[in-house]
């Protein structure tokens, strides 16, 4: 095979499309937003015209942190803390592994870790349920 | 060797004492200070006289839930959401594995998971000197 022979698309996805930076500043807005109202957002990485080399980029530049969330609900999501403190790269997987998307989320704790108090509550009733049945 | 032989200290060990069953209230009452006004809690299970056997009735009563959160600094803390979901087992390990401490939280979220603002603020400063450094 020569290099002729290589499809172009594997050029373009393997290359830098600047689109990255521009990202990374919009995160930076978004963490702003976060320290001055309390705002949360999410950037859907797969609604982004980015290319492997563009991912890799800017999670080579947001570096890793020290936290990391797994969470098993139909399908895997891990939620990891990157060196920016309040920037998670959150990934959800299906049943079979694949991952149906991905997004960067700026949060002090993103919302799905979070316990609903509806959920609480049923925790509750189980627990008083489990101690009424060892009277 | 006969079973004469086996110190008694073995057989109290892998006993139940009676004590899960308090903590086990003890976890309702949290958890009902926790939905009225917020409350968080932690119970210290180092600080108290359990076996291995009320620790593992007890772990075995509140079961396992969606949510594993690994937090590296300085050793591996552990918080894993139990069946009761507002109910975290906390474990702490020192850089060696071996197990620190150990807690029972109540809280929507554990605290440690939640990225401090000093350190958001931090983290956007990196993060700017990162995007200058593009120009």
């Amino acid at each position: 095979m020569s290099l002729a022979d290589i499809p172009v698309i594997q050029g373009v996805a393997s290359s830098l499309t600047g689109n990255a930076p521009i990202l990374l500043r919009e995160i930076a807005e978004h963490l702003r937003r976060l320290l001055d109202c309390g705002e949360t957002a999410a950037i859907d990485l797969q609604a982004l015209p980015l290319t492997p080399a563009d991912r890799a980029w800017l999670r080579e530049r947001l570096g890793n942190g020290e936290i990391r969330v797994a969470l098993e609900a139909e399908g895997q999501s891990t939620l990891e803390e990157t060196g920016c403190q309040g920037v998670w790269w959150v990934t959800h997987h299906n049943e079979k592994g694949a991952v149906v998307s991905e997004f960067i989320e700026t949060a002090f704790v993103p919302e799905l870790v979070k316990a609903h108090p509806d959920d609480v509550q049923s925790g509750l009733e189980h627990l008083e349920l489990l101690i009424s049945d060892l009277c």
